[in-house]
């Protein structure tokens, strides 16, 4: 590019704005949806039956250890669809820039989204760059749209009963507290990277070996609590989890600790929670397992008849106490 | 709503964003997809045949005459998919909102966005709201992204000739002035609206009527003078256009000449352009001019064989001048 930083120029429709589209965007979504640089894309389904989805993605800050607003931004939209069953297919991007950033960081955003996108086999098919004044926005915003293909998935959405039984990919919190972290908030240096990643994998796997997954999430804001209370709310069932069976990694229990922070409330960015109908726990286990991002799954509970509408923990000492809604302390821009 | 004013805990996934979603977007956009608030929307299309596009909106001021930012990211995403030739059917949005603005300014833009989008027949079926400190961003950002099922329509793509005519639907550059007047930066009032609407009833009725357009865009940033010069850019044709013929409005006019600016370069927000083939002009105008929105509509030009790859126009007083890619002093922040 001949300027090194984003000019408001880059964004007024003009020659500045066609430049960095042929430039940056361009080369490094080339696909046959996206050369005709129309006002949409263009595309023919093989399905009649897709998920779609959005979010917008304001990290702060943008690089952070294992990922980037850029990776964020295409898993994050691509968990959105695989959690619901729909094969990730084609993304839309809309970046908005703060006057003055430097293009190199725009530069090594969107590299990092061409190759998370292209680990999926997704097409970013079309696109947007708005520019606003210095301190009208921070750094670099990036929306992404996802389109996908609904799995054939009898088991997917029935009725959950008591007896069904929960997993959880991974370690829980990791994303949360990284970014923390690498805010320099904690004031202190903790060896933790964000599990920011995709989760079609492990849902794709679960549905070739035929596993009766009745729900998906993938625990973002909010983390396992916010995602677990979203599930049971005003139902007629309640969740039991067992704490000693959630993985958490020491370094995550030992910041939170010190910050008084739960790691079941962090935001998590490629795991894959989930709810098998009863006697399925042990395969999906292990079929999650395979996979490098799932080796540390665990059964961590399941549905219980009672209390409705509640999540409640048996503690490591044998308590119970309920899990509650997250509410308190916000953790502004994690994602 | 119990605050009257958006805190940063309103986008951290707990009980805040909930109270935003269950009293302030689901009453709004209230539909089957939407309805369980899952990650995201599970849609049975029509068609395997699809458009899809995207814009993120940073209008300044929010509220301007004859529209606002929501309205516009309604309209907006939908003339991008009506111009490519798809009946717009759905819509994501994504809200990055400024901690401090007023609820009742999100109310208000919010139930624009529900009118906009309740005349299409849209329906706004998944969506995301993130909150940033004070001075991270500037009150409100949307996003929104567009599907919609492509109309059979074989003329349309086909190579232009020369020959080929081109109209207008209207008036140019309303919006990129009224934008610029509210916002206070001309010192003086001007009694312009902005066209901010919606397209699609002239596009369907042309479709209707089996008028062979070739080709359509709505001139948004970068205004008339853009959108035609990226057509013709590397092509071995031109365009050339009679300004007597070019609809501007006499107060758009004047506040031009005392601006320096030209309205051929401002931003339109419900303007269709269109090249049809040789001698539908006068039937696709006729069309056009039957729908209010449409009736100013003009034949302002056509496709020339000389000088490739440029758009000329011929002046009032006889001469001709190229018309170039726009550059120079940019308008941020139109849309």
């Amino acid at each position: 590019m001949s300027q090194d930083k984003i000019l408001l120029a880059h964004g007024d429709g003009g020659r500045l704005t066609r430049s960095l589209i042929e430039e940056i965007f361009a080369p490094a979504f080339r696909n046959p949806a996206l050369a005709p640089l129309a006002d949409a894309a263009l595309l023919k389904l093989s399905s009649q039956s897709i998920a779609f989805t959005t979010d917008s993605y304001v990290v702060k800050p943008v690089f952070f250890p294992g990922g980037d607003i850029g990776r964020l931004a295409v898993f994050g939209t691509a968990n959105d669809l695989a959690v619901m069953g729909a094969r990730p297919l084609f993304l839309s991007a809309g970046f908005i820039l703060e006057e003055g950033l430097e293009m190199e960081t725009l530069q090594r955003v969107v590299s990092s989204m061409r190759r998370a996108a292209r680990s999926l086999g997704m097409k970013l098919v079309t696109g947007d760059t708005k520019v606003v004044e210095r301190r009208s926005a921070d750094q670099i915003f990036i929306n992404t749209a996802g389109l996908g293909e609904r799995l054939a998935w009898p088991s997917l959405g029935k009725a959950l009963l008591p007896g069904d039984e929960l997993l959880v990919s991974g370690t829980v919190g990791d994303h949360g507290i990284s970014v923390l972290a690498a805010r320099g908030e904690l004031k202190l240096s903790i060896p933790v990277k964000s599990d920011c990643g995709p989760v079609w994998p492990m849902v794709k796997a679960l549905y070739r070996a035929g596993v009766r997954v009745k729900w998906m999430r993938d625990p973002t804001r909010g983390g396992l609590a916010g995602a677990l209370n979203e599930l049971v709310e005003h139902k007629r069932l309640g969740v039991r989890l067992f704490e000693e069976k959630i993985p958490v990694r020491p370094a995550v229990d030992s910041a939170c600790e010190a910050l008084g922070l739960d790691p079941l409330y962090l935001a998590n960015e490629g795991k894959l929670l989930c709810i098998v109908a009863h006697g399925q726990a042990a395969k999906a286990k292990k079929i999650i397992r395979e996979i490098q991002a799932g080796r540390n799954c665990e059964i961590i509970g399941g549905i219980v008849a009672n209390p409705k509408g509640r999540v409640i923990i048996e503690t490591r000492v044998g308590g119970t106490r309920i899990l509650g809604m997250p509410a308190g302390a916000p953790l502004p821009r994690i994602c």
